[in-house]
Parts: C-alpha cells; sequence; structure tokens
C-alpha cells in the first residue's frame, strides 16, 4: 500500500489526527480500501509518515470506535469486514455523505471508546497466557462441563477466591460463602432477591455509581441518598433520614466516584448501625486491587462481625469486562438461602471461562498481571493529568485519588458538567459528567475519565486537545 | 494395570455392574487407585473381563455420576482428581464407610446422571469442531470482545438466528428482534420485566414444564393452570376460567412433558384470544428440532400477525446445556422497550461463546449435527422403550411420542408416581414423577426420563433392571 497517500498536510486548518482519520474514511468510502484489507501498524506508519506515534494512534482508535476499523490483536487491524454488509443505500456507501455504520453507533457496540469508564488496560493484557490456559480447558472439556453448571458458581474458582480474599483483603471465608456471578449486576440480582423486597429503603452514597443505582431503582428498591465528604459515606447523616433502612451500598475502599476510603470511625460507626438495626450493608470492593500510593485498606468485610456485610468484587477490572464474571460473598447464615435463589437465577454461566479465571488465578498469573498493572496505571494516569493541566488546568481541578482508573476533574465555575461531557462524547470520548451520578446536586460539576487505556503520552495529548476544542464553544 | 481384580463374581447375589462399581470405590477407598489415576477404557475392560459393554458402562455411569470418575472425552476416564482436597475426617477416605465427595452429591454438580432430563446426547457432540472453531475465536479474540458485550447479544449471532427461524421454523424476523439470553430463565426474566408485573395473572399448561413454572411464580406471576388434552392446551378452559389473564406459556411443538402438538384449531384460537385481549404468548420451542415421524409443524410465531407471541428457543438440546444461551424473538413493536431492560440485565455472557456458535451456524456443523442427532434420538428412544416394556410393562405405559428427547411411561394403576421416583432417585436414576409437573391432581401418575444419553441397548437394560429393583419394594 502507498502510505503517502495518507500524508496529512501540516499547513491545513485541521489537527493532523484528523486529517488523517477523515483520509481513512474517505479511501474507505470510495472504495480503495475495501471491507477485510488490513491497514499498517502505528508504528510503520508513523514513521513512514514522520508523524508522533500518538497522533496516527488517536486516528486509529476513532476509526476503531466508530466502526471502520477492526482490531485483531497481534494479527493487526483491518477495515471492519461487517461494513461489507451494509452498503444498502441511506449509508452512503461510495458516496461522499458517507455516515458510520448504524450497529457501530451504540454505546455497548463492544469497542472500547477513549476515555471509557470502568474497562482496565486491554493493550497490556496476557492474551497469550489467558489463550493458553482456555485452550486447554477447551480441549480437556468433559461431559460435566457440557451439562447443566453449578449455579452458585465453579467450585474450583469459589475455592481460588476465597483464598485470594483472605491474602489480599483481609477476609475469613470459605468457598461455600462464594457465590460466582454474572458481572456485579449479578451479584446485586442475587442480593435482591434474596434478602431484599420492592419498596426496601436503601442509603446509596450522593454521588455514587450511576449503573448499581439505575439497578435498584428499576427493582422497585427506595434509595435514600446520603452525601459522601472527604471520610466517605456520612453515616449520621443516614441516620438521620432514614434510621430505618434496610440497606446501604458503598464503595469503602475507594469511593465510586469521588476516589476517598470510608474512615476507620465511620466504618465501625456504619457496622454498628447494621448490627443493631438487622439491616445489610452491601460493599462493593470494584477496584480495591489498584492503588499507587498508601497502604491497601482491608475490606469492610474484614471487620463484620455481626454477618451483616454482602462483599462484591469482580473480575472486569482486574481481567476485562468481557468475561462477565464477579462475585459476591454472603454471610455464613444466609449461604442456604442465597442457593436457593442462586438455583432460580441465570447463573455465571458456561464453565470454560470460570475454570481458565481458575488457572489463571492458582498458577500465579493474577497475582503478577495486578502487580504490572499497578504501575501501568500509575505512569498512565500521570499522562492524562499531565496533559489534563497543561491544556485545561484553568477550568478543571483534577481531583488527587490514590487508587482507580478513572480520574475526576472537577469544573473551577459554575458551568454546567453535563454540557461539556456532552460535547465531548459528540466528538467520541466517553466521558461522563459528575452529576449524573449524583441523586441531589450539590456542588461544582465535574468530568470523569477512564485512562487504562491512555497508552503514551502524546495519545493523552491528542485526546485533550479534542475535547479541549470540543468544549471551546461550551 | 491388573484388570483381573476387578472380576466379578458370577454366582453372586449382587448383579454385575453392582459388583463392579463397588469393586471400584474399594480400591480408591483403601488408595489402590489414587486420584488421576487412569481407569481402562469400558471397551476393553469388557472384553479383558469378558463382559457386555452395556454392563461396564453402566458401572462407570454410576461412578461418573457420584463423583468417582471424572471422564475426560478422548482423553479417556481418571479417578476424580477433585478426591485428592477431600482427604478430610468426615469423608471416610481410606476408610471402609466411604461416601461419596459432598460436592457431587447435589442435582446441579454438572455430571450427568442417568435419566436426566433436559440433555441432549453428550457422547455424540462433534467435540473437535466445536474445540476448533472455539480456538480460532479464542486466539484472534480483538478488543472488542474483551470489553462490555453487547447485552442483547453478539450481533452475528442473533443474524444466524434470524436466519435459521426463517429457514427451519417458518419465523420472519430480523436480527433486531433477536436477543440472545442466558438460558430459557434469562428469556423469561426479560419478558417478565419488560412486559409483566408481579400479580399479572398467566395460563400454565398443567401438566407443564416445572421448572418454567417455579421460576413465574418466584417472579411474582399468578398463574392459572389450564388443563392440556390430545390437542394440547385448552384454549376454552383458560378463556372459562381467566379470560382476563395478561399472558399464556404454551410449548405448541411438543407439549412439555405430553408430548402432543397444539392443533391448528387450538393455535388460532388462542392467537384470537391474545389478539383481542391484548395479551402475551410465549412459546417455549425448546425442542422442537427433534422429531422422528410425520411433519415438523412451523412455530405458532410463524402464524402471529397481531405481535403477540415471544418465541424462546434454546441451545441446550441442540448444542449442550453447559453453554447457558438460549434465545428470544419479540415483537417488532416491543424491541426499544426490550433493548432498554436488557442494558440492565446480566445478559448471555462473554463473546467467546457466541461466535463459536455463530461459526458452527454458519459453516454448516449446526444443521448436520441435528439431522444426525434425529437419527440417533429415534434409535435410543427404540432402546429405552424395548426395556420398559420387557421389564415393566405391566405397571408402565409408554407414551407414543413424536419427538422430544425424553420418554413419560403412564402408571396403569393409581400408584403414587412421587415414590416411585422418589425410590429411583436415591439409586442414582434421575426420574421424575409426572404429578410434579401437575399444578392440579388430574390423571395417573407417571415418570419422565431422558434417553438422550442411553447408549447401547444392554445400558437401557441394566438402568430399567435397576430401576424395577429399586420400585419392587414399593
Amino acid at each position: 500500500m502507498d502510505m503517502q497517500r495518507f500524508k496529512p498536510n501540516r499547513g491545513h486548518d485541521a489537527p493532523i489526527y484528523l486529517q488523517l482519520y477523515r483520509r481513512y474514511r474517505d479511501a474507505i468510502a470510495v472504495g480503495k480500501l475495501q471491507p477485510g484489507d488490513r491497514v499498517p501498524s502505528v508504528r510503520s506508519l508513523a514513521s513512514e509518515l514522520n508523524l508522533a506515534r500518538g497522533t496516527v494512534e488517536m486516528a486509529y482508535q476513532m476509526l476503531t470506535s466508530e466502526g471502520y476499523f477492526l482490531t485483531r490483536g497481534p494479527a493487526g487491524t483491518v477495515v471492519s469486514p461487517r461494513l461489507e454488509n451494509l452498503g444498502e443505500p441511506g449509508y452512503g456507501f461510495a458516496s461522499s455523505s458517507f455516515a458510520p455504520p448504524r450497529s457501530c453507533l451504540g454505546a455497548d457496540a463492544g469497542q472500547v471508546r477513549p476515555f471509557q469508564l470502568g474497562v482496565p488496560a486491554l493493550d497490556a493484557f496476557p492474551r497469550k497466557t489467558w489463550t493458553r490456559l482456555a485452550g486447554h480447558n477447551l480441549r480437556t472439556m468433559d461431559t460435566a462441563a457440557m451439562g447443566y453448571p453449578d449455579p452458585t458458581g465453579h467450585e474450583p474458582l469459589r475455592r481460588a477466591i476465597a483464598a485470594y480474599l483472605g491474602i489480599s483483603r483481609g477476609i475469613a471465608c470459605t468457598h461455600e460463602q462464594v457465590f460466582v456471578t454474572a458481572g456485579y449486576r449479578g451479584a446485586l440480582e442475587l442480593v435482591c432477591r434474596t434478602l431484599l423486597r420492592s419498596g426496601d429503603i436503601g442509603w446509596y452514597e450522593d454521588p455514587g455509581y450511576l449503573f448499581a443505582r439505575q439497578f435498584l431503582e428499576r427493582a422497585g428498591m427506595r434509595l435514600e441518598p446520603v452525601p459522601v465528604d472527604a471520610e466517605g459515606l456520612s453515616v449520621g447523616i443516614g441516620q438521620q433520614r432514614a434510621a430505618e433502612a434496610r440497606f446501604a451500598v458503598v464503595t469503602p475502599t475507594h469511593q465510586s466516584p469521588m476516589g476517598m476510603a470510608l474512615s476507620l470511625p465511620r466504618r465501625l460507626q456504619l457496622l454498628e448501625w447494621a448490627g443493631h438495626r438487622k439491616a445489610w450493608i452491601i460493599e462493593d470492593d470494584y477496584d480495591s486491587e489498584f492503588r499507587y500510593h498508601g497502604r491497601p485498606l482491608p475490606a469492610l468485610k474484614s471487620l463484620d462481625r455481626d454477618g451483616r456485610v454482602l462483599y462484591s468484587g469482580t473480575f472486569s477490572k482486574v481481567l476485562f469486562p468481557g468475561l462477565r464474571l464477579a462475585y459476591l460473598v454472603v454471610p455464613e447464615a444466609q449461604v442456604e438461602q442465597f442457593k436457593d435463589t442462586a438455583n432460580h437465577l441465570c447463573g455465571p454461566g458456561s464453565i470454560l471461562l470460570q475454570a481458565t479465571v481458575t488457572d489463571f488465578m492458582d498458577q500465579g498469573h493474577f497475582a503478577r498481571h495486578l502487580r504490572k498493572m499497578r504501575s501501568l496505571y500509575a505512569t498512565r494516569r500521570g499522562y492524562l493529568v499531565d496533559a489534563l493541566m497543561q491544556a485545561l488546568g484553568s477550568r478543571l481541578h483534577v481531583q488527587p485519588q490514590a487508587g482507580g482508573i478513572h480520574v475526576l476533574a472537577k469544573l473551577t465555575n459554575r458551568e454546567s458538567d453535563k454540557s461539556l461531557a456532552a460535547a465531548a462524547q459528540s466528538n467520541g470520548l466517553a466521558i461522563q459528567a459528575l452529576s449524573q451520578w449524583q441523586i441531589r446536586r450539590t456542588s461544582h460539576g465535574g468530568l470523569l475519565m477512564g485512562f487504562a487505556n491512555v497508552t503514551e503520552p502524546e495519545m493523552a495529548k491528542a485526546l485533550i486537545c479534542r475535547l479541549a476544542a470540543a468544549i471551546q464553544s461550551q
């Protein structure tokens, strides 16, 4: 392929990455590039055109997120073969009014979008090891793995999780208390169906994890917003507003999205309230694994003497979300009740992936991967924060956080974070507004950005440049 | 290994298979056979000891179903490595009071038990092809497959299902109407959450599929039992008893568990009622693929002009249950509503298996496998029916059925099918009582037995012999 035809024009008004993006889009539109055609690697195109890798990467990422390109891991990147089926009129295929394919416009099409929250560094996942372990499990699949799987989860995985939680989170539990679930929503579903009833009142962190809030509200729960401050959930305010609540949902290690930890006095206060009122605490420990300075805190569950805490963790952030695997640890006294519910829910699916996660943990790959990710995320967080400060330091103030895979940048003035986020989103950036995560509007707005897939300083700069342009007119 | 030490004693009271079973169990108990040790193949042991293959197979199946043996497909059978972790006191390991490991006692431990309902012929599944396709998908996994999967299902699979249903079930639908779900319960969940409310009244076939009944009752539905006769669901009786019902659940192709088809006049009557009352019909087409004589009937959905039918099919019976994949076809007018619900449910899980099923369908393996299974199941059904007639013909009357993978044997007198089923179950046979599937007791009881894994006439005889012995004392 003649790569020179993609060479951007430095005198041109549009940024380089955008020119590159448009040339590719046009080449596909007029049929010079066909579905399935392989495109040059970022590295080789950057060196051929004498551009920064981050610039090319940015253009490629836009093309991928909009469905023009398909990345095939080590097999390279190709023009999406799916475009082939979309040659009907209305898509303007092979015409100048070319629009991205419909199927790729949705937020859930699978492709990771720039700054998407809750997605770990997919480029750094040890695919080879994973493929080897999964391949082995696939070839040795026995008839037990073909029959109806255990709805509480694959027993060896439940044992591996119990052992891991004991060592890394200070939680003493047996595998009988561990339920493997289809993501965090599977865990919430299990709790709702076993212990709660439609109409039950629960404390919910404000601001707090948007998705779980919507899930619980759909399940008929009445959520009482309880503000978070520098020590996390304000247990006292919760008691004033709804002492009779049946449950509380908390993110004690690393509040979602603010990032602070729940202080020890608050932890004890919360446990005392729950013990006294026979209320349930749902501990969402979604990304406790990632902490870049300070000592990691043990889980709230480790202090739970009265058996009131339902502990949930997920493999979405430490492995990858496509696995759809999370877990729930329930108090010993409720194990039988939960088993009964699990028998009537969808469960965590096929044994194949569960067995592969087990091997990954048992053989030490899990611990090794976590160690690597901790230092990688500290670095990538730095790329994003530096770029943010440089380009938007006057409008945004980045909150210091000890962990997690997203950054919260608060607005320094009273402008609407929702309209900024909307402008960013319409430019292909998956940024979310803090106020969307709030139940009651209390403070300045902010922007939430995932940084795990910001692989280079140049990429961070280019993306932030795009953000700055998008919000300039706001 | 000296196989002769397993040689049963022909003068002994106990049947040969039982002697063989006990010798193996004892050899494991005293440590002569260690976890992970390979055991001889059925064929070679049978020839060495001069026994019928069915006899050896039967003993092996008992040992497998109780967790002593683990079959590894082409890699042969081994003493279960899981026994290794169970050497604590109380299990009587290496003592004479040897009991099967706890984890294997549950009904859901994965191992297929003799006569288990709803499990296809696992020995006849084309594993090699499957492993090749899944391995390919595993190696070419792109970042899209690692991100959050589409909660409505992998689009290429939805397209493949829509095409398949058009050809084989007469259903005209687009892939937008198809939702991939985590088994049939995932499909029911989707319907309940989108169209129904707790307290809604629904017609339910009596007798009818036990599991779905329990699921719907747990979801708060009030089920009105509607009897089935030779033409299937008595629509007239439904209208008399609960004309105002919000929904009806039917198995029109092959009533579960009685086996008859819903007649054309009844189909039209049901559709008219639903159209008139704006009620929903849930069509469970769970094993329509298996029909051994007569013409296969098109789906009820193919006659649905008013958009009242929610059609559900599953891969559990045509591929294997461990996949946990089913699908739901919804009327065009409800697509957006269902998408919204799907966004808040657990969804069908990882893309890997969905992509593998897609390849399996697209490359013609699916159609080939179905063709093979149709003739195999006709044969295996024959093995079971012959053995039943011979040994228990006076107590049981086998119902003629045109399809499915289970047999219904009605009791010729008024004895309790529940106590017979209980006796069978305590002897390791996963037989179910018809009356458990009935909401109102109406007729003679019966026994439900899956035959898909009855691989040989000798095995059928041995299992029925075991059943006869178990119920002799009843």
